[in-house]
């Protein structure tokens, strides 16, 4: 049995994107035969882990962001590479918010101090501004052996994660402690670690979480790898995915037929929704984690990217703390990253928690379980630093900083209502504002051929229109299954992170294949 | 009920080093009273996470490595600042292969490809090397967007993972498929995600995991973490510290009666224990392992750390390739580490596992599961590409980069002699040979006497030994207990990182202690 006959048996059993890009793979393991006799005879014997005896939660976990379609899309960049003749030039990543990858330039800032606590030597040289010198400097004595090649405590260097605090009190206006704040390796990692808390059984159900629908995938995942239910609530799509209390209400007391429904996750600003709560919407929020004993995720890693100005960012933090008692008791864990805001250094890893109300017993427990994992990582932790801690008037980085973060968010402002317009005016196209984050999730009317069209390949309507996008044009959506949608409405993700030209590009592209797609299947 | 009398609590319930960290921290929460309003409410509550309902399995994890003993060092780093009189000035904490902590200087080449990653100008100036510039460009070419603030494939970027197999084929002789080689953040996330496959009933008995005691405390963690069954095989220390196949098949009859045993974890050169195993040793462990369809978990973290001149490292790969069928088709994951060998770059967390013979749908899945973590961190894989593709002979980075990784072998070399000698030459010492890795494991017979007073103390033994150890002379070890031991006997893990002159005043310290301390408890 063949290396590659025994590949494509993994992509009629999984649906995830590794299997296509093992596929893909396979392929040029005719170039290196000398391994290919071990594997070949290995598959014949048995194996100690196989589809049958593998931990069925790691089988059931999709991450719909880095699935098949992006997979494919990475076929095509190869074939197109080696000179394949498409009706387009490139592909176009719309998929995932990676700004660098579309072009986005790094902050200076953050560059020259982490240039200068991997290289001291350059901070004896003129070449970077003072500040940059004695941010770097500060944060190499807070290192073992001055050194960035040295651990740190499992919950991240203890200046920076009172840098952090700092920022929180400057955001909300009330305080924070820094004890609280875990510097983490990207805003997944503290999602990760706090999900695991939950994994018990209580009252003899199984741990529930409430999870918008649509939601970023990371939960979805996250929960079936911790074998924890998800328990769906709807975004109020005609609200401008609004979270209803009333749907809440009803999400909860379905799921908690069946589970023990623990935790609250929220998005905010929404991803993959693009919605900015009002405080009035987190007040009720809160009022209803409260009431039914709930751990709010609060997911705020867009905090920094608003663009619509009748929207405002506020942290669940300031306006539990607002509410006063008995609602500021609430258990709440705050979530933020470097990878989004103006910054977009997702390559990096860096991002914190902040955790409120704990019981001490917990949150030492999870400081404990995080140990065995040493630390995150430094430099992700430097950029953590610049992030929490950015210049400040009359510093010599402060206006380049300005210029450059202001840029970079007027430029996403734009975009975004450049994207909300286009897909407005396309027919059976219907696009909600983009607020705040990084993406629109437009709901599209595809018609009953196209359904049926969809039967036949063995593929969700949503799914085969993405795909369609992909192999006609290279420009690579996700489909709104992978996020969750009302049953009979079809919806896709899109970044809003091309560059202006090449957005407009993408959106012109976008017309004509979707006028043409409509028409053949009219 | 204040915040202090419920940390209190906390560490009568806990025994992690977590605790005794919030223990510290919780002092200072004193100095900000505007959040303790909150928590003192928030503690008389309902709260939805409580030590009952918290996930039983992060109750259970331990990590010995950072647990109470080392909370307390950092305690007494704390003290002497503030002016503390001690009798001592300083804190050696020889408990972490932490080598750029202990003074390690930084390999000069990784650091400015390092450099030149993040701040891309560098590379149009002459300040570095033609090779480190070239390095650098082309991994910014392998980022997208030429930025290493873009995310990379989950298993990382390729040109990478095809260095690694080129490092990997020049090591044993034998090729490597760039498809196998997984970027990990760090040899711990590769060895957690391979152990999580395996969380499954298989025979209606849950899976066990056999491991070598003493053994490094990650892998209990882990094994508890998952709620894998830890199945101790003990090490022979009289032959200094070798794996006996009798002990293995003991271990295994007796493991297999309650579990179905499906791995088996080899610390190849050991950790804690120092040993290389030879070629013989390592092909009896194969046939073990095939005997009884074992996946083989090849810590190979410490392959650059051989001191003895007898002593040579053997992967698995080779000896299992050499040994030729049916030996060639076992499964095997093999994990590697930036943060050990001459580099020692711990904190940029960065590390390969290479994955052979698993079954295709198995590592799909694997590879699956990892995507939705989306990437280990850029620089990390910098430090990789470094380690795996270092300069060579003609390069103009290869003098130095030769100069410098010979002069810390050389001098690790150095001080493993020293500790053994020292160590040795002690009453009730006993201290093998330290033939890799960076650790020693002595055996210390302690007098009755001082084993009543730990019982008194309510302590074991060894870490009875241990605090005092730290509190009388700031040296701070890790008790044998937290790496696992034969029942009566007492060890404990040092370091061989300190430079030479701290080593030598630490040994002469540790004398000076363990005099003292025998009179006192003889």
């Amino acid at each position: 049995m063949s290396q590659i006959k025994l590949i494509s048996r993994a992509s009629r059993v999984l649906s995830g994107a590794a299997v296509r890009s093992e596929l893909s793979e396979a392929v040029s393991v005719q170039s290196q035969p000398r391994h290919t006799t071990i594997r070949t005879m290995a598959s014949t014997q048995n194996k100690t882990l196989t589809l049958e005896t593998l931990n069925p939660n790691i089988k059931k976990l999709e991450y719909a962001v880095r699935g098949p379609l992006v997979a494919r899309a990475g076929e095509i960049e190869k074939e197109l590479e080696k000179g394949a003749q498409k009706p387009f030039k490139r592909v176009i990543k719309a998929n995932i918010g990676d700004a660098h990858a579309m072009g986005q330039q790094p902050i200076t800032f953050i560059r020259q101090v982490l240039a200068c606590v991997v290289q001291p030597e350059l901070i004896k040289t003129d070449q970077f501004p003072a500040d940059v010198k004695q941010r770097a400097q500060a944060i190499l004595d807070a290192c073992g052996g001055s050194s960035v090649g040295s651990y740190t405590m499992s919950h991240g260097i203890e200046l920076i994660r009172r840098h952090v605090a700092e920022y929180i009190e400057r955001r909300d206006g009330h305080g924070a402690r820094w004890q609280d704040i875990v510097l983490t390796g990207g805003a997944s990692n503290g999602i990760k670690n706090c999900l695991q808390l939950l994994c018990n059984q209580v009252g003899g159900k199984d741990s529930g979480v409430l999870i918008p629908i649509p939601q970023y995938p990371l939960y979805s995942a996250s929960l079936a790898e911790y074998g924890l239910a998800q328990v769906g609530y709807y975004l109020d799509e005609d609200a401008n995915w609004a979270l209803d209390v009333a749907e809440l209400e009803r999400a909860y007391s379905e799921g908690s037929r069946h589970h023990a429904v623990r935790a609250i996750v929220v998005i905010n600003p929404g991803n993959p929704t693009g919605q900015v709560l009002t405080r009035a919407n987190i007040e009720g929020i809160i009022k209803f984690a409260h009431k039914h004993s709930l751990f709010v995720f609060a997911d705020e890693v867009y905090q920094d990217n608003v663009y619509d100005k009748d929207s405002k960012f506020f942290s669940f933090k300031k306006v539990m703390t607002e509410m006063g008692a008995p609602y500021n008791t609430v258990e709440l864990a705050s979530f933020m990253s470097i990878s989004k805001g103006y910054m977009g250094e997702c390559g990096l890893r860096g991002g914190w928690m902040e955790l409120c109300n704990l019981d001490p017993d917990v949150q030492a427990n999870l400081y404990k379980a995080i140990s065995a994992m040493l630390c995150p990582t430094t430099l992700g932790q430097t950029a953590v630093d610049c992030v929490a801690r950015p210049p400040v008037a009359g510093e010599p980085s402060y206006e380049l900083w300005l210029k450059e973060k202001t840029a970079v968010l007027q430029s996403l402002d734009k975009r975004a209502k450049m994207i909300v317009d286009t897909f407005n005016s396309m027919e059976g196209f219907s696009c909600n504002v983009v607020q705040g984050a990084m993406y629109a999730f437009p709901s599209i009317h595809l018609p009953p051929k196209a359904i049926e069209a969809a039967k036949a390949a063995n593929q969700l309507p949503d799914v085969f229109y993405a795909f369609k996008l992909l192999e006609e044009t290279g420009i690579c959506v996700v489909p709104g299954s992978g996020f969750g949608q009302r049953p009979g409405t079809y919806h896709f993700r899109t970044t809003i992170l091309p560059q202006p030209q090449l957005l407009q590009e993408m959106l012109d592209i976008f017309q004509a294949f979707h006028q043409k797609f409509t028409k053949e299947y009219a």
